[in-house]
């Protein structure tokens, strides 16, 4: 296997031996170890200093079940630290077939307005991957959803795209980096933290993939690898969450809607109250039932990538039956739904083709929108009103601008207080003051707010690895910190983030996740190295947010969750920052 | 005297005998102790926790020269950390005579879009100041030329004002706040920072004073006051800055122009240059020359606040003989002309009007501008475009608010990487790799990027306090440490900072600044305690800082100033980091 770098300044391409230091690690472990030792803390995010570096997971591109995770890693131009934010995906596949351990881009042209693509694919003669490089210019400015199939139409329909929308262009805080899915639409994302704006400022709009002809991923022990594999397909296929007819395979991960809505967590207009009197109107049933009518029968959900045996992604139609968007995935659905005030799933699957034809993050773009709702920009409710919205995002209009920088700069700029981010990076779909746990890893986490990197919501509010009182901040440190630490390990692995729902309530799938790991690289983890091999990472993660200048005190929910209690429960966030910065100080 | 509270929660206030531990402090003394004492360091600078305070000098109030000063600090809505920028005014006058310390506007009204003043006058039968609260939402949204008038028309000839334009009521985190002259104009700032919008969040758009019948300022030893003013005076008389018809009585700050340009540290078109082809047309000579030609005789400047004897502010007027703008100091005559590669003085004075006009700071109006024109949003050298843009400021468009939002949010927002600002706040008039221990000052000040922070120029540029070589960086941290803690106690005083060109040249002005606040306080310093008290303040502002989270990684200079070499000197920022961090460190 290969670290591969991409340099922009000159379209010039190395092929390195992976070293002896990463030889062990893959997926979010490798990207956050890469950007750790080699991008400058305190450079400038669009700057030729920071690096774009995408490493598919340990497993990736095996027959694992759902485990075709692609991680992307750089210096985030929205929260200023290091960033991790992974995809499903062909690509992660293709790329780990290509035994391309990472991808690491680095510098940036001189030209200004330029963009390039590169095209990698096997060199069978040579026996390792190659790059061409090829003028994209002629697919900026353009909706992603009219420029894929013209890249497929060039390269062929076997290859796999990576790249920015138009938000990347712009070099937006809030510019997700896109992936093709299964039905090769632009819509698949790593989402988070500004990541397009990065491929953005290095003039890089594609990278396309091609693995015909090439090896695939070797796998040290075969027998054990297999072993384990089948450990954790027994456990997706008997939990209840993720089993097939199961509630994500059933009703997306939007099943959500109507427990936290319940719960009393589900934030409405801005993050003012935490039950949304429209929630039943964009649940995942009413997603089900009304994709049931349109299209006159009973649809389950499909994969994002291939090889998932959970399958919750879903399309939203019209009422002739065409496809709208998909998929309208819970936070999509909250982001640009409850919290926005808008019950109108027509409205919604609409903003979130917009977002997926721009490049921009739907997180972002929906707490954003809060934001500007909350300044009256548009008022809360008003559907068309958002919609324009993300068309001024896309293209790239002052208010498009303000908007399109991201939750926390855009609450600067508009002069907001009720600002609903860390890090500057926007809220996702649960709230701190109803959940206190998740509250926590929001603040804590490495990547700003951010409910993926210790989803403490499991035992919090789905009662999975124990049942918590979401309430109480009783021993919400520790649980977050045992979270943040095993999904840094999960995030390695390449699988997705879902599978954690079985490996945690069932002992022999976390085993069979630990065997397949072993499987393919050699190694003697166990099931006690999960939690310790993700806690290295996330030190190292810290180290670079400390060198990059954050501190504990950036380890904070906005002020205004400490002073304004949320109805329904009309709760404050106490958690102590002592407990807060015990998450780091104890790992 | 009093501390007095202005609750604008409901509207009241009250008055506290000064506490022990503020009893011999004044100025950006008092202030930044205030602030670091009661706000919540992480708390929202534009919600209900942040707290506005003012503070007259020492000896402001006094007969003192030059010494009209008032502090106002706050948490900075643009740095995050504490601020302090204080004014020449009667109103600084005009508060010390009534009696009051300091003035603390604490609080938050319910009600949106409502806007009040505040009437402080003496209450003769009590004894004490008063004050009455007025609805001044007639006064919002207008141009500030337009509403002083009618604000001098309501309360009488005799009054002071401070406030905020409609840059505050649009809480940008370039708001100023403004203040009288002593022609009632409304043109001396406390500009950088943001501290309007603090003041706008507040829903306060004045604070009217009137003194009239008022015991003014207790002087608890006259003869050594008078003995230490009299000597300051000798000092300020004699030295060729500062003396009549010296350098700034003649050209003004505007001097300045062709000497930094001669040194290669003018920055220009948005830091890209240190050298301005344009310099001539737009210098302290020029402005001299242009007003003989315009008035018909040769004209020295006038003094911005009561007792001044440098009197450096000028007046650019019209072909026709109309004033324009008053005054065009060196730092708004760089930041919107050389910034913005703009070489007409109509066209700046004009820019400086309606900055006045609005409420902003002209310096981080400049530097933004120049942002603005490196993301190609109006060309270098369009003066037109230039004023649209101020315009569109004033008026609250989207484009207006991603500028007034400051340099380095609305670098953020657009996507630039050269963007010359640190903490947040713009760059003043001088180039960190033409100069390098200004550039540390920037870098280091609690302020974020500020020449008044530390004004190593003296030495470096003026020969003032010895001669240094401003290209090289040794030796830089602690002459940087000298001038940051001595500008603190001068910030103190109620002393305009230019006495530092006397006082650091001619002992004796040293001695009679030292004597003059023990005439007032019955303190026993001497000058040796000048730099001790100021670094007793420059670690409380500090410890604010630290606890908000500004860290030493915030002590640095952009990237950019590290990897591109400025013309025509070709040098870079090259002081190292520990130099950087010796300089609070060894403090």
């Amino acid at each position: 296997m290969w670290l591969v770098r991409i340099n922009m300044t000159d379209r010039s391409y190395t092929l390195e031996p992976v070293p002896e230091k990463y030889k062990y690690l893959g997926g979010r472990g490798l990207s956050s170890s890469i950007v750790a030792d080699e991008v400058p803390p305190l450079c400038h995010p669009l700057g030729p200093n920071n690096k774009a570096v995408f490493a598919p997971g340990i497993v990736t591109g095996t027959p694992a079940a759902t485990s075709a995770r692609i991680s992307v890693g750089a210096k985030s131009p929205l929260t200023g630290g290091i960033k991790e934010s992974n995809a499903g995906s062909s690509w992660a596949n293709d790329l780990a077939s290509l035994r391309i351990k990472a991808l690491i881009v680095e510098g940036q042209p001189k030209e200004k307005g330029k963009f390039w693509g590169a095209y990698i694919s096997w060199d069978a003669s040579a026996g390792k991957p190659k790059i061409e490089f090829f003028d994209a210019t002629e697919y900026t400015g353009k909706n992603l959803y009219d420029v894929f199939p013209q890249v497929y139409a060039r390269f062929g329909e076997r290859i796999s795209i990576a790249g920015c929308g138009v938000a990347g262009e712009f070099r937006y805080g809030n510019a997700g980096i896109v992936f093709n899915d299964l039905a090769k639409r632009p819509s698949r994302y790593s989402g988070r933290g500004g990541l397009g704006s990065v491929l953005g400022s290095k003039g890089l709009k594609f990278i396309v993939l091609n693995d015909q002809g090439s090896p695939g991923v070797e796998i040290v022990d075969k027998a054990l690898f297999d072993q384990g594999r089948k450990k954790m397909i027994d456990a997706l296929r008997t939990h209840d969450i993720t089993k097939p007819k199961g509630g994500l395979n059933t009703y997306g991960t939007a099943v959500l809607i109507n427990i936290l809505n319940e719960a009393g967590g589900l934030p409405t207009r801005n993050f003012s109250s935490g039950r949304f009197e429209g929630a039943a109107k964009i649940a995942g049933e009413a997603i089900f039932e009304g994709v049931k009518q349109r299209l006159g029968k009973e649809t389950y959900n499909h994969a994002c990538s291939p090889g998932c045996i959970i399958q919750c992604s879903n399309t939203w139609y019209d009422e002739n039956g065409k496809e709208v968007a998909s998929c309208v995935e819970y936070e999509s659905d909250w982001a640009l739904g409850a919290n926005c005030g808008i019950d109108n799933l027509d409205a919604i699957a609409q903003m979130v083709y917009l977002c997926n034809a721009y490049g921009l993050d739907t997180i972002e773009t929906g707490a954003t929108i809060g934001v500007a709702m909350e300044a009256g920009v548009v008022p809360f409710g008003d559907a068309q009103g958002a919609i324009n919205l993300i068309h001024e995002m896309g293209k790239g209009t002052p208010m498009g601008r303000i908007l399109g920088a991201g939750t926390g700069p855009a609450g600067q700029v508009l002069g907001v207080t009720r600002v609903p981010a860390v890090k500057g990076q926007g809220m996702p779909a649960y709230e701190p003051r109803a959940v206190k746990g998740i509250g926590i890893t929001y603040a804590t986490s490495t990547m700003g707010a951010d409910h993926t990197a210790g989803y403490t919501i499991a035992p919090e509010i789905l009662g999975v690895s124990g049942k918590q009182d979401p309430l109480t901040p009783e021993g919400k440190a520790g649980l977050s910190r045992g979270f943040q630490a095993a999904t840094a390990f999960i995030d390695s692995t390449g699988h997705c983030l879902f599978i954690a729902f079985a490996v945690l309530d069932i002992p022999s799938g976390m085993e069979g996740m630990v065997e397949e790991c072993n499987g393919v690289l050699g190694t003697k983890w166990t099931t006690d190295d999960v939690g310790k091999i993700g806690a290295e990472i996330l030190k190292r993660e810290r180290a670079f947010n400390e060198a990059a200048g954050l501190t504990k005190q950036h380890d904070r929910v906005p002020e205004f969750m400490k002073i304004e209690p949320l109805p329904p429960h009309n709760q404050v966030f106490d958690v102590p920052d002592a407990a807060l910065d015990s998450v780091y100080g104890e790992l």
